[in-house]
């Protein structure tokens, strides 16, 4: 196929589905990826602010894991083994035990799901109703959870849900997020009084399913102490905790757990995107041994368990978290990346931060503007995304190991874009 | 880590949940595979009779899929892409308009959802939904759809039902199979009065959702007249035809589709396990272009269309199916494989063949036969598993392209367990 | 308000709901009733073969219950009195005891229910799921239990399901009634076949609930086999039997609960419609003492306990069923009732005989004759309706006290009503 | 039976269910009632408070409906009547329209469902969930709408709703009732904003229901603003607006409806409890004209329309709202009331006022004391009971025509009950 060939894009209307979305916005074909930098068939290189929406927190094809993988795949390792022992999960289950729960004093078993964050969720899910006897599970404002029926249950968009044609989304209570009133409203308080209240129609939960920083609801990041009382909470009402932490987790807000100051104690924890290091599907339930009453097979799935995966997450857990400094850039970078937030925002009227750590963005105040902001920046070289009920939010979610230089060089194009993007609605205006 | 350390398997008891199962019945640590063979950390070799449960119908790290991969991999090719257009995608769609729905005169559109046949299943009943405004979907005794809360309503089994903890499992209505009531029991003439009744209690459906033969549910093959009639019902209803080729695909039953001699036009295909050709997760939607009403992430998930998978897949296209000569093979191998069988079933009183092309078994009659039959197997060093609701059916799948020296010697290994265990069995009962 | 006011109907078509009904096919204004006869505001009497649909089956206003309940509220006896204890409860229950529940060796506590039959079928349903900890309730094909949410998803007919406007009708699983498939095919077996395997789909039921002959589904009468069939299931299966005697209770049957010969001691049994006797809305729902596990007010309402049922209630059961002279009486008419609608089948090519006892009609093959029979029949001066899924059956459900004169009279008209309706019929066919 | 076997109670120990309640609270057998008293079978007299829960807001027996209705009996007027035109039921409506629609300007069709609250709140469900094509019906904390399924759904009390035994509530969102969170908090705000953000995880709704006061969550009263508030938002979000005014209408507040003052216009209106006049069992459902699309019989029950209370019906709506006199009457009883209550509440430490018009009570802060203080109050002849989600508040529901000395009698005992109680406590604690 020829590099002409490779930039036709008309297989994709003749053939791939109109559920496809991101290729809409980004129209070119990428052909190759290294660290921070995507290139497409024409050879344009572009900086991405987007990692894979938080599952390239390491960057494209980081070079130990590409060699791990190669390794891997030359001598026939394993590619798919179902639910069997293998080499590369003993190693990956090792890695993980030594380097990232037990300097967290955390003790957690690890349940293979289908290798995607809905299915770690589902998984949750089910094992809160089994464990607690109860059906009902509290799901916050804004929450984003998956896309199969259970998950989907948990999710608050009304277009994905309306997806569903119909389909039941039962055994579920919305309860507003930590600010969800706006500001001065303590949910919390009220949260606790509709619980409290034997006639308020809510049944008793088996779980409250949270995300700490809400990575699709537009960036709302929760308060320690909304996440301590949500977490008291449930277990002053025999619930589970249920953090989910697939899209903040790994890094994304500057620890590996985005909970990890905090206080909690979770029962049960998805995760999914970067826990394979290297954008493979990949995905896992953490679960509270005490919590850990699944007969086997009782919820399975043919690739539970990507044994390409494990290798590659294998590598990212011993070469960015065997100790500190990993984490000690993080903080840096999230300095960074609020002060050029901040200088940006100061060009858009009424513009506020969102977010924490390297989970950050603005709000523009309109979905509009801020898609014209992303179009832009993509013209300028820069891919990056919204986020929000409304997609008013314009949100860096660049790869955490994106170099200074580079990370500026983004900062600097989404200002650029913001200004020219400003400047034309004050022209358009007059 | 030393071969030794490989061999423990102390860390899966330490942190790997309870749900694991495979690993159960094949307690040893696998480092290697290739072709139809695994090696384990002590060096023992097994021949694959199980095949990721028809994921690897190609083999085990086929040698083309292998190079593709790593050549992808070294020159830096997308490993997470999202849903952009890539080079790996246009190249995998480009071969399968070409190699697979071109011949066989099908126009289908893709939908690449998260990569795993319960994800395609999901976005299979929302779309029947969508598209009919109905809920009810109609889906067959034994069945098994995947384990995410959509899927599993579909799912027959109660021991995968019950995991869900009681959440709900609702708008789905549950019909005999073919052949579900014993011969001579017409279950197509039974589904139809209901569905005339306008009494009966059964809603109007949006999708009729089945598995021309029933991997998890006994090998349980549907006969061409029962499929022409559910696809008949389907029309005259006004019901989407879903068919589940997830097990059965992929020249499983020695056509790249288990219903392409059927005379059957499925609206919805999901596909899944073997369409990446290498084991890689993979899952994808096939659409017929007129229900394709999908608006742009109406249904998405952070790892759909698996870029690894595309290039793995395009081989798998281009090298088995360019041509007919992997199917005629297949046709022939199907025939020693049933030939096998039924010297196999003659050992077992009362035994029976179940299912077509290279996805059959026996029905032992007992589900503690059969999975005796499996252990000692394993202990000669095959691996095969059993299916069926009371896992009474030792079931073959090999992969695709087990030479045939070592199919044989497979099956030898079998015979030889079986009359193993049927002897064992004789003088316990004397 | 004179006469000729009384005729008016304008006040419905401008005051009541189109949801009414039966008034549009019995086009006049009702003003007094007595025995099996109905006058109208222009002077008019009519047979009536309709009994309120069987809610009359001692006739209108029996002059001991008429007598009785004047007495009661002259002395200003309690019209309304919640559940607490008053003397014309006290009597009713007695009475019920010694004359129902001891004779007929049965061992029940009544729960009062609110006064619909609906009501009574909705406690049962969650006391079934209480006391099981189950949610699956087996119902069947062309049964009707009632229309409100609960009872209306047992409910098979399609047009009363879709009133509901797509609210929820879950955990209910509808299966064959005897001889749904034709004759020769034992739904029984099916019923048997589908709960014993474990992947049927299927979840385990809490009750099954079934009407010994199905008043509304077209007066299907289920064998006496069939039915300790069904009770032999539900022990089986640790599900509790429910068997709904609203319509065919009462003696309309021939025996006071129209199972009483078969052999079968249900766990909870619906009362309603003539249970008060006189057609005053009264309900109860009979339940095997150890299953009385209900909290004080679990399940309650503002009429449970219609206080001036109570008195024609107590009247009705001392009046007809101290001894057996009323039940012996039952057996003759249902004879001639037999022998007269054979008569009237043979004028109907391919007409049949359906029901039993005093709960017979005639299925003339379309709904289109039947309503066309009916509504002859009214201008001759016969209230008589149709049942069945498409209205095909014309069903007689005289007043069990209805004189043999009288009742030969109803019968006659019915036979010129039919013949002069299949006569037009014939003509117009020419 | 004799005065002393009247008396006995063992019929109900040994036949009644232990579903029943109120008997449990005033263990004695009641013989009859006139206006606001009842007697026992000891020949005790009673000063009623309860009213058949606001059931006899016209008191027991009113010498007119009892005249009219034994007339009616006499002459053998129809006592059930399916939904056929009867006199009794076109003077019923006529009546309606002329005295109660007309004077108010308010345009409705009349739906006669069965005769429970129950059933006309689960017609409305429907209705609405059929005119919007939404399935979402939001209801309120500490709402009471009814025991069947869908009522159940819309009500708050978990000990109501555990009573379901796990069947499925589903499709309704609880949302916070006015007041619900303290004085200060705007709950109506907090509605609109979980309406108007797309990701709030709440489905559009069908419709709203609240009642203006809250008979049995704790007579709390919404104020006119709130309601206004909630029927704007019914109107922005395309949802219908059902007023459940069961247990506030029929002048209990004061008016005939109880929100007449409030400028609102409800599409739905349940009615029960008063609504017979004379606690006769009888239920419908007002319809705004554009709404009535039921097709015939597509809700519909065997009761609907109790003849009996039509009669009685008619005689309440003529003798009490044919002019202003009884309203002007009901204002000053309820401003009695009032002050009767403030000096009650004088003697609680902490106790404070609930509800409107005649339709009032005291929460006293505890379950315990309320129970106790009505346990005495029946001690001394006063017959009333508690309300709330804890049973704290002491609600009164005199019959609405109570003489003014009989009402102070009654409050005088509630005062002295509740000094002797709260002395009682004084003591326990020294």
């Amino acid at each position: 196929m020829s590099t002409e060939n490779i930039a036709d894009t008309t297989i994709y209307t003749r053939r791939e589905s109109e559920a496809r979305s991101y290729c809409r916005s980004f129209d070119t074909v990428f052909t190759s990826a290294s660290g921070s930098e995507m290139t497409d068939s024409k050879g344009e290189t572009y900086i991405d602010f987007l990692a894979g929406c938080s599952s390239l927190n390491y960057g494209h094809n980081d070079p130990d894991m590409k060699a791990a993988l190669i390794d891997h795949i030359s001598r026939d390792g394993m590619s798919h083994a179902l639910d069997l022992h293998t080499d590369a999960k003993s190693q990956f289950l090792e890695a993980f035990e030594r380097l990232i729960l037990k300097p967290r004093d955390m003790d957690y078993k690890v349940m293979m799901t289908g290798p995607t964050g809905t299915n770690a969720v589902e998984a949750a899910m089910k094992l809160a109703r089994k464990v607690t006897g109860r059906r009902n599970i509290i799901a916050f404002t804004n929450a984003f959870h998956g896309m199969t029926m259970g998950a989907l249950s948990l999710t608050g968009n009304s277009s994905k849900r309306g997806g569903a044609g119909g389909g039941l989304l039962a055994d579920v209570t919305h309860m507003p997020y930590d600010g969800a009133f706006g500001e001065g409203v303590d949910t919390l308080a009220q949260i606790e009084m509709m619980l409290s209240n034997g006639s308020s129609g809510i049944d008793a939960p088996a779980a409250f399913i949270v995300e700490p920083v809400q990575g699709e609801g537009g960036l709302n990041a929760a308060s320690t102490e909304w996440m301590q009382g949500i977490a008291r909470l449930a277990k002053e009402h025999g619930a589970l905790l249920i953090v989910d932490d697939i899209q903040a987790g790994c890094g994304r807000t500057g620890t590996f757990f985005s909970f990890e100051k905090m206080g909690i104690e979770p029962d049960l924890i998805p995760m999914a995107k970067s826990f394979s290091g290297m954008g493979l599907p990949f995905a896992a339930l953490l679960i509270k041994p005490k919590h850990d009453i699944w007969k086997p097979a009782e919820h399975n799935g043919t690739f539970r368990g990507n044994t390409h995966a494990f290798v590659t997450a294998r590598v990212a857990i011993e070469k960015f978290w065997a100790d500190d400094t990993f984490q000690q850039m993080l903080g840096e970078k999230a300095m960074m990346l609020t002060s050029g937030l901040q200088a940006i925002a100061e060009e858009v009227p009424g513009a506020s931060l969102k977010g924490r750590g390297l989970m950050q963005g603005i709000d523009v105040g309109s979905g509009e503007l801020a898609s014209e902001i992303c179009a832009r920046a993509f013209e300028m070289g820069l891919i990056i995304e919204t986020s929000g009920a409304e997609d008013e939010v314009v949100k860096v979610l660049a790869p955490l190991t994106t170099p200074n230089q580079l990370f500026r060089k983004g900062l600097d194009i989404l200002l650029d874009a913001t200004r020219a993007t400003v400047a034309g609605h004050r022209l358009a205006a007059q």
